[in-house]
């Protein structure tokens, strides 16, 4: 029998309860023996539950029995996720975890500390939700130079944008009907402003590189300012517009990573990803394209996610499994204006089509000009451009 | 070191050597110790090789050096694949295949032998080519009880329906452009009439279930009886019409796995896959929906796969990994007659609308109706139906 704990039971902590108590024989037949939860850490009171004695407030309870051979961190955030998945590993015992943040700020370092101490360090459901797309990169693309990720990585963002494009909604009203559908937070930064699909974005950048990539250093643009005029602009020249999380290696070796909305053409797989779906694109040297499409979040999609990697962690135990990720070495990041992108552009600055190479213009509108540009560097279409017109890079 | 052989140097077992000695050190960083062709077995003369020094025609050779760890079984058929692959799982040898009718007629046992022998079996390349498929059934989706496989798994078949979509080309003619471009064999047997996509959907049954599930017992009807007909009338109802093996677990724990042409409305993702591309739309009690989506086919996709599974068998040798799949006790399959679909029918026989429920006539061509019917068990639709007019099931 091994044993778990679970901390945080919120809406992925009860997820993993639900899944592990539905069918309790199917699970140890896949992980060879069975699983009992033996605590869950909360701090909040949960008189009602059927199995309120799991319950502690004490995270030393787990950290010193040494029966407890997996944690799960659902608990999201830095601290004290942070400190007690460290210390869990300091004593061998594998973590799993769905904590994007954590994962994407100290995963070298717990993944280190793992190896160090035979245990496990697995966090499939920090990108993509239920979608398998970690241990896909880790083990089956192996073959491959991974030379390119992109992913729309945030079903919020999505479910707006796709609002927008079928309905001709603005950005408020797409944002507002995703709130009452419980889509969006309250207070919707993390997803509007791009901050939870850079941090995704980060983690698939260093699986696919090998490489930490920090978050810090990706650019990183939300979706708040893109328009109906754009939606109507974009789709007239066959394009649609995503919030693309994406990674890029150059013949340098040099990655190149951004978040930004994209004009992505009708022709790609990704444009028909829609609504709150998910779906990650690999280019590999040997393969060519793949692509990962699913459910990005929600209660069992994620906790799925979870629940396969503590099978996984359970027979694994005191043996650690490699993941291809260490600290890099030097810079390894390309200079944000070196990088080449086509702009779409909408400007009521009638002279700025003459200045940018290879304008093709789309139409009018209120004043307004919209075209495309050719290929040119990041540094100099913002030296041109910036300040003077809203764009959008195109894929 | 690791030293493996290769069985057959055709398409697949050059692609391996060539991934193998594209980049040595990325292999090896990868598989945590070098890997090191030392044999490669064809019954032809490879004189002008770089290595010919590494060619035998004597299978013995390989079997008898307790050097050789993994052995990459890569020259399809029954025999010899079946007695090499068996006799090197019973001297505790790894095998790594991309056959897939060796995989759909004794996977049972060779994933057994594998286990009995502290090896391994895998079998990654035989479905769906590099999209990594197996490894996600077999490890990222074992929170989940699978109770829908839908795939597109011929990439020749897939062209030419494509074709005949896009262009409105006949069946003739698109066949002729595959067979021009190489996607299809002198002799397309084996792909038009389903007997390729049977064996996948079989094995990607198999892995759903966990119960062996022999591809004999999949009805199987291929596509050259779809005409230009069926495809204008299947379009103007909002469908596209694509050859799918599919598995479906019902309620009573049978199994309905079928491949066959159908038609496939265009909000589905599958709908968007189109030439040679493969996808594998996977449904799961806690996940939803989740797609895999890339090449089926092609020397180095496949080749990559297969590299993957040799990394992993270097990682785990004598370490049995486990797979999801055993010998079935009983009958599993349901009985194809109480299948239940919904059918698309073509036919000059006026009267057969009358006699079917829920008729929905789409139109007229040529004094054939065109019409779909509602849910119906199979065997009632052919007790009406069978004989007296061209279907195709709707998805």
């Amino acid at each position: 029998m091994v044993k778990i704990a679970i901390l945080g039971y919120g809406t992925v902590g009860s997820g993993v309860y639900e899944i592990l108590k539905k069918n309790p024989p199917s699970i140890a037949k896949k992980a060879g023996d069975s699983i009992e939860i033996k605590y869950i850490l909360d701090i909040r009171e949960f008189d009602g539950h059927p199995e309120k004695h799991l319950f502690t407030k004490n995270f030393d309870d787990i950290l010193n029995d040494d029966e407890v051979s997996i944690v799960v961190e659902v608990m999201g955030g830095l601290e004290p996720a942070y400190s007690f998945s460290k210390s869990a590993l300091l004593k061998g015992k594998s973590v799993v975890t769905s904590n994007k943040e954590l994962v994407a700020t100290h995963g070298t370092e717990l993944i280190r500390l793992a190896k160090e101490h035979d245990a496990n360090y697995f966090f499939e459901a920090s990108v993509g939700g239920g979608i398998p797309i970690i241990r896909p990169l880790n083990q089956c693309l192996t073959a491959n130079e991974i030379d390119e990720v992109h992913g729309i990585l945030n079903g919020t963002t999505n479910f707006i944008l796709t609002k927008m494009f079928e309905e001709g909604a603005t950005f408020e009203s797409s944002l507002r009907e995703a709130q009452s559908l419980g889509y969006a937070e309250r207070n919707p930064e993390a997803d509007v402003e791009g901050h939870d699909a850079c941090r995704k974005t980060a983690i698939l950048a260093s699986l696919a590189t090998g490489k930490f990539v920090d978050y810090h250093d990706i650019p990183t643009e939300g979706i708040t300012k893109i328009s109906t005029a754009d939606v109507f602009f974009a789709g007239k020249i066959g394009y649609v517009i995503k919030l693309i999380g994406s990674a890029e290696v150059g013949p340098d070796g040099k990655v190149q990573a951004i978040v930004a909305p994209r004009l992505v053409s009708k022709d790609s797989q990704l444009a028909d990803v829609n609504g709150v779906f998910n779906a990650i694109l690999v280019h590999g040297d040997s393969l060519g394209d793949v692509m990962f499409y699913g459910r990005g979040a929600g209660k069992l999609p994620t906790a799925s996610a979870v629940v396969a990697d503590v099978i996984d962690a359970a027979k694994h135990i005191h043996i650690n499994k490699w993941v291809i990720w260490s600290e890099a070495e030097g810079d390894i990041m390309q200079n944000p204006g070196e990088c080449v992108y086509r702009y779409f552009v909408r400007t009521s600055n009638k002279a700025l089509a003459e200045n940018l190479p290879g304008v093709d213009v789309i139409g009018t509108l209120e004043g307004e000009t919209v075209f495309t540009t050719g290929e040119m560097k990041e540094k100099d279409f913002m030296q041109t451009a910036g300040g003077k017109c809203a764009y959008i890079r195109i894929l």
